[in-house]
């Protein structure tokens, strides 16, 4: 497409931002918006520009919000006593939809990744051990992804709570409800038996 | 991901305008896109209006175009006298680059597919007809996929160009370049077979 438009160039190159869009979906992609669906691409620009200008970060939580504090954050009713630790707003909402926890949230928005360069400081994790110094927080609950770089943000945040007298809960691992036991990755088959309760 | 923000949910559902991106991968990208790219967020914001709002379609073959004539459809030394016809712009882009074709090309940005109700009016077929009733296109390349639609598309061509004593040539078909011929399919295989030529 080198010769039919500069603006379609320029918006095929756009679209690589995307992740998993290489070269071939990113022209596959503008072919399809430029020739089929115009108003789709104009109401993906006017909701791309927006949220990149007006949805920033909740100074508490530091989940994405548009005001400077979310109103779950500000909500009385939920106990400051009981803190959460998640990796991203999608885990937040699934335990918020799944569960009947009412205590409050903390999103890292990543995890603790050494090799890729993103340390304590690009999680903003003193602003959490400011939180945790509050004196409120009875129970930080850590639910992060039971991956390698998962369990590396587990141990940070399990040191740094431990220092401050906090108890420090995880996500029980094990079996999946309704998991068949022949059909599971060893790994969790191993955790599974060795983490073995009495009935 | 329903409390954090409107705007948030507002990209995540303007996402799923492009396609094959469904609601997950739509709210990865939404984070993404909004976690770490926010200038890449601008960018294509910018370019997807850009383009939205000022790529046509060339008068002449039809391919997206910012003018109302592409320069290559008023470049008088490409010859009008070959007319080769593609179903997209990727496909004359590869034409374009690979081979030494010096003619001139009309995209029909589809192909004809009744089940979906693309029929000839829907491809603009009449404006091609226009174009070979000047007089001047002597052959007509059938360049399209070796598809059912395309297929269908070829004949309704044929057909077309036919009645206007147009001479019309189709891609060749057969073993492709490298290909082994254990690896091809049984389809493949069976038409270079029965189009076998003298050695
Ligand atoms: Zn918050
Ligand atoms: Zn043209």
């Amino acid at each position: 497409m080198s010769s039919s438009s500069a603006l379609l160039a320029q918006l095929i190159d756009a679209l690589r931002c995307l992740p998993g869009i290489g070269p071939r979906s990113a022209s596959r992609i503008a072919y399809h918006l430029l020739g089929r669906d115009r108003d789709g691409a104009r109401r993906l620009s006017d909701a791309l520009r927006d949220a990149a200008e007006r949805v920033g970060h909740c100074e508490r939580c530091r989940n994405f919000s548009e005001t400077p504090l979310r109103p779950v954050c500000s909500d009385a009713r939920r106990s400051g006593d009981t803190l959460c630790v998640v990796e991203n707003p999608a885990q937040l909402a699934a335990i918020d939809q799944a569960t009947h926890f009412r205590g409050v949230y903390h999103v890292l928005m990543g995890r603790l990744s050494p090799l890729d360069g993103i340390g304590p400081e690009e999680l903003g994790l003193d602003r959490l051990e400011e939180r945790l110094r509050e004196g409120q927080v009875r129970e930080l609950i850590i639910a992060v992804s039971a991956t390698v770089e998962g369990e590396v943000t587990a141990h940070y945040l399990n040191e740094m709570a431990r220092a401050l007298n906090i108890r420090v809960t995880r996500l029980a691992q094990g079996v999946p409800m309704g998991g068949e036991l022949e059909a599971l990755d060893s790994g969790t088959l191993t955790q599974a038996f060795e983490l073995r309760r009495d009935y």
